[in-house]
């Protein structure tokens, strides 16, 4: 079942679960996979940014990748960007051979002119494999890589094997626009959109051409309603679910504290067993907590699955 | 009447009026000036990022300061960062002279260490004079330089003209929780504080123990109503005002397009004639300008203020 | 006498001499004016980062221009970069109105993909008209915008008026054979291209097919002979007087420091009444005034114009 | 043998031999350390930035350091510097267990303010345990990290394990005067310091208090003459080795280009078999291997060891 450009609606991105010492927690793998899913996650994406991927070591990323893909029953992407093409290889074909949908590749921080993007992709492409389908990650707040639209066809049009965009450029919406014009026009294949940044605009992003939602917000089932709503037209109902989560949307997208965040949610949501997160990590301070659970509280009024 | 540590409530950083042939438009510059005060905002920032003040000639610049200051009835405060100090020097006692309560001084991106910035802060008063009070901008996203609570207060310490921090760290609420305890530790002296990023967090900055605000949402009276409600104990309420707007909050503080939302707002609320921007200028596509016109709308059916 | 892509030789990049208390030196700039020109120097360039020029008022600028571009008698590049159009186009139209031959605009740093820069210097020549011959400054150490040789291409094929590269990218030698291909294979009209990186590897940007060097070496005698030598085909002459210069050439070319150590020795040659910058400045240590003084002993051994 | 503070001399950073489709080639690991060895290297430093080490695989690098620990006879750090905690751990555990005398880490380019570098140094030391000696390295053109000699200062005090600076800020020459002042005001244990920068400044770091040299000129055996004149005082001997180097030692200086140019070197040499790079590689043309032939020719008279 490989990742090809129909993929759509909602693909949660994963934490990736430790125990208090930091060592991986195998179990809470397993019941937030089964969480992700159960709220109606139509894939999975692992270890990226959110998945605190840089800190694991390849042994350890292949264990969640093998735990992951073998239970999920979904579609499974894998974030494969390393330092290095010999560890971007060897991780991409071993997360494939256990089972993964295809991979995520983010452009590293040096990389400037539109040529060197263009060549970074082509080299990636080459290490991995014309074989592995992949999405290119366009995060230009953390990444610093700032990829024109032009940029991202000229790598869908080199590599059929790009099938997947996704996009969090911000702001983005003009963006999912202008990928759409090319394919409209001709100039560039179809391709998956999925969107990222917390879901800070996925209202209007659906409503721009995005196929759904590829984000770590701790309550998919939004995302999922978001992005069947969108689709079936009803655009008020989309937007009133939709503002009624943007307080808790926008407090879980802040940089760095927004991983400790979405973990204390998953947790109190039971989905993982601690919200630990392996060193260096981010922490919530009482203040913090105590307005997430005033978000919750709040939250609740509008939709019940708040109420925990 | 100059600007002190007391400083509280509402500044609203103005934007600059343009004709849509990128001259001044002054009688805008009135009507605006009007308009925010109208809406209850206890002072203004003008000249800052938003108000496109690179773009001016310094001789502009102090144009609009004139006419903001003779017209306000409130606090006015000019953004006066600039390449190097002489320019700084120039329109920080020029602006002075017209009228302005104070200054505000951004740190220039090419600082990096503690030290460096403490410097340059210590330079800038020796330019522009230490009689002046001054505004420390502290928003990393945008201007790239990193201060530390520890750094912000050996700036305050240093100067006793330094009587306010314009706080849009993201995230920043444990920033405001430090500030205030060193205040409370002894061992920096009372700033007033008023936070930014387009009012993104306002609803808890307020109850971390932020003044107010000083951002540029095109709904000042939201601005106004939460501050007042937060320091009246009026949680639930506070939030409930604020939930309705964020969804255009978020909106306009995407970077770049945000200034160009805000004008159009501006605009259609009759505060400006114009939402020209001078070259180089970001705009709205028609996609854009329809989203903000159904923002409105749904706003409308929570804030009358929003039927336009 | 407007400049053209004929230019060639040596354009020395002048310092701004102050006063220890930091006001204008005017006696200097004359004193300096001959000096660069006594030296050699085919045209001079003021303003430029080297000229500390953000710390000028543009009063000031334009007497520093009108000052040299009456005495000189070659023709004077300005430094317009500035942090909006209003200012370039001020500036740009000051300067030549006082006689400069051309200007010089180096890109805001944050610029970042190819379109931005192009778009960029389009906005930049309807600022200050299409009448302005001026020069692109591709500095990335300092400046931070990557320019690859296609987009300088584009900028030079949109702009009649772009007559010359001041070349400093590092490493740059690629680049110069890479611009001459192009007006080889007919892609581009022929421009100039002077050198910069403190004359670095003018030895070999010569060979490489630059016109001459763009630089404040504080000995453009030097300059002067390698590029002469160079274009005489007297390759092991010019390597042996670039050779004997080299290691006061690398000391001056500290980014920061080199332009102490550059006024620093044209204070002692004469060139200027005092080595001052205006705040912020760097300086020079005893320690390093020491190294500048054992460079320039050493060097009097293979030229006796370092006797000072 | 473990690293300690009284490390002097050349440690040559070593490049990482490839053969031309990409494996290692092993049989010029040996050869290469023998070479750098027969030059009078008191040290070798493997896996560094030159050495391409995020391209090689973990295996590899333990593979490489295997190789060069058994057999260099004299002390060898280990690059360590990962993007998580976890591989640093890994590699330098490794490292030492397979003979290294230390390692060397570098700030990842996100640590911005001082106490986010201090930070890190302690996890990273908590990482890798506070029994292995490590070198801190300081290198912001590449790294973009800016530590000031108080930061350095303080990760010093704060662990015992850390012994060695390897110095190559640019400009730098102050920062080697402060650091031994530290140590002569008593405020700061005893370091090693040695230099990098591909040696630009070797001749005057020596004076200012370097113990010796960390950097890969393809002519180590020019490092140790400069160091062994300097350590006897014998300064213009010093500086005439220097110079006659200095035109190859800053061409090999280039960032990027630089890994070719030193690789063409050794390779000419006989110290490696092959002057490949692993992808992504970067590579010299044909005129550039000229004028790398033309400088070795010009050396050759004053220093017959560039006879090749």
């Amino acid at each position: 079942m490989k990742l090809n450009e129909s993929a759509a609606g909602v693909y949660s991105i994963a934490v990736t679960p430790f125990q208090p010492d930091g060592r991986l927690d195998m179990p809470s793998v397993d019941r937030m996979t089964d969480f992700y899913v159960g709220c109606g996650a139509t894939g999975l994406t692992i270890l990226g940014i959110l998945g605190e991927a840089p800190k694991l070591s390849e042994e350890e990323s292949l264990a969640v990748t093998r735990a992951v893909a073998k239970r999920a029953g979904v579609p499974v992407i894998v974030g494969v960007s390393a330092p290095g093409f010999a560890s971007m290889r060897s991780l991409a074909r071993g997360a494939m051979d256990l089972g993964a949908a295809g991979v995520m590749i983010a452009p590293p921080p040096q990389l400037r002119t539109d040529d060197q993007i263009v060549a970074y992709y082509a080299q990636a492409v080459e290490a991995i494999g014309d074989d592995i389908p992949f999405v290119i990650q366009d995060y230009p707040l953390t990444l610093t890589v700032i990829m024109t639209p032009k940029v991202i066809r000229q790598i869908v049009q080199n590599h059929p094997s790009c099938v997947m965009l996704k996009h969090e450029d911000w702001p983005g919406l003009e963006k999912i626009s202008a990928m759409r014009g090319f394919e409209q026009d001709g100039s560039m294949k179809r391709i998956s959109i999925l969107t990222g940044n917390g879901a800070l605009f996925l209202d209007f992003e659906m409503e721009r051409g995005a196929d759904g939602a590829m984000t770590g917000y701790a309550f998919p089932e939004m995302l999922v309603d978001v992005v069947r709503l969108a689709k079936a037209g009803e655009r008020d109902k989309a937007h009133d679910v939709f503002d009624a989560h943007l307080p808790l949307v926008r407090y879980e997208q802040q940089p760095g504290v927004g991983l400790a965040a979405r973990k204390y949610v998953l947790q109190k949501r039971g989905a993982i067993a601690s919200d630990a997160q392996r060193k260096p990590s981010s922490s919530l301070s009482k203040a913090a907590k105590a307005e997430i659970d005033y978000l919750l509280e709040r939250l609740a009024r509008h939709d019940p699955r708040a109420r925990i």
